[in-house]
């Protein structure tokens, strides 16, 4: 059984990460650092999501105590990664490209704990089904996924009717891999 | 698009099933039929699932204009197939055998709709990592997952800690494949 005696901070002001970290039965605080999210052009998608993840968790001064959390999910499809959309027209060219195809989603997670920084990502692959013009338009204009890499959530209207099929881990795509992080957090 | 013009009704007291439809922007009632879940011994876990889905649904009266959803859902493991445990003695027997393996859950559904029931299923397999005995006890005593198939709920503790992926709909696991469900709501 996972019994974390330190206290936890979460990096993230994703509420759907807090979500998960409360349904793991974990206690936590928030804590927020800004942070340049650029990385090196070299790198591949799970690279980039650990590389962000990293630079979260650096971001914290050493504490000989508490556990800090932070991750960094990345939407990958044929090569491509896609971000956070800017605006009405990059969500809808993003899902246009996620439309009747497989995409990859990539959730880094470091733990900085006793001034060592342990970093893992997990992968999962999702299928959608063909979406027309309307249905692009109506989720835009009704979920405003402007927070969410490659324009969606798993767990709203577009994950429940659009996303036929994963295979790996669902919390990986909500933006937190819960059953790799227990194994790691059970190790501390 | 999905415009559901005809008052739905789903006969299901399943708190996550009733999310579900919710969160697919469907407005919905909820009525319920005391209705006989035995099954013939001779049928799959899929025909199963099938069988009791279709058993609900035709519980209800013919309705020119409602669409009544009934669904009932179906865990199995090499072959045997796990219902809601009566106990905590038969809740730790069932987590013992999803321990470390893969197994199948199956949600049939059924449609009654203008005198006709349209039925269909969708499948997900589900890769659990192993439990020990302590985990398996906190579980039962922390969650009481008695009003759950094979003893777990993909959404709570067990499915954010113990389930390690997922091949399929992951709502399907919840208790209503939703993706299918849409597109078959679309013909209607």
């Amino acid at each position: 059984m996972l019994k974390v005696t330190s206290p936890i901070i979460l990096a993230s002001k994703s509420p759907r990460r807090q979500e998960l970290l409360t349904l793991m039965g974990l206690n936590f605080s928030v804590e927020l650092k800004d942070v340049d999210e650029s990385y090196p052009e070299n790198l591949s998608a799970p690279e980039i999501a650990v590389y962000i993840a990293e630079k979260k968790a650096k971001a914290f001064d050493a504490n000989p105590n508490a556990i800090i959390i932070t991750a960094d999910t990345i939407v990958a499809i044929n090569g491509e990664i896609l971000g956070k959309p800017k605006d009405h027209n990059e969500a809808q060219q993003m899902l246009g490209k996620l439309s009747g195809n497989k995409h990859e989603v990539y959730t880094g997670v470091s733990i900085n704990h006793q001034g060592k920084i342990i970093s893992f990502y997990d992968q999962t692959e999702v299928f959608c089904r063909v979406l027309n013009m309307e249905e692009i338009n109506y989720y835009i204009d009704n979920y405003q996924p402007f927070d969410k890499a490659g324009s969606y959530g798993v767990q709203d209207w577009f994950g429940l009717t659009v996303v036929e099929r994963l295979n790996g881990s669902y919390t990986n795509v909500m933006g937190l891999p819960t059953e790799k992080l227990y194994q790691y957090l059970l190790k501390i």
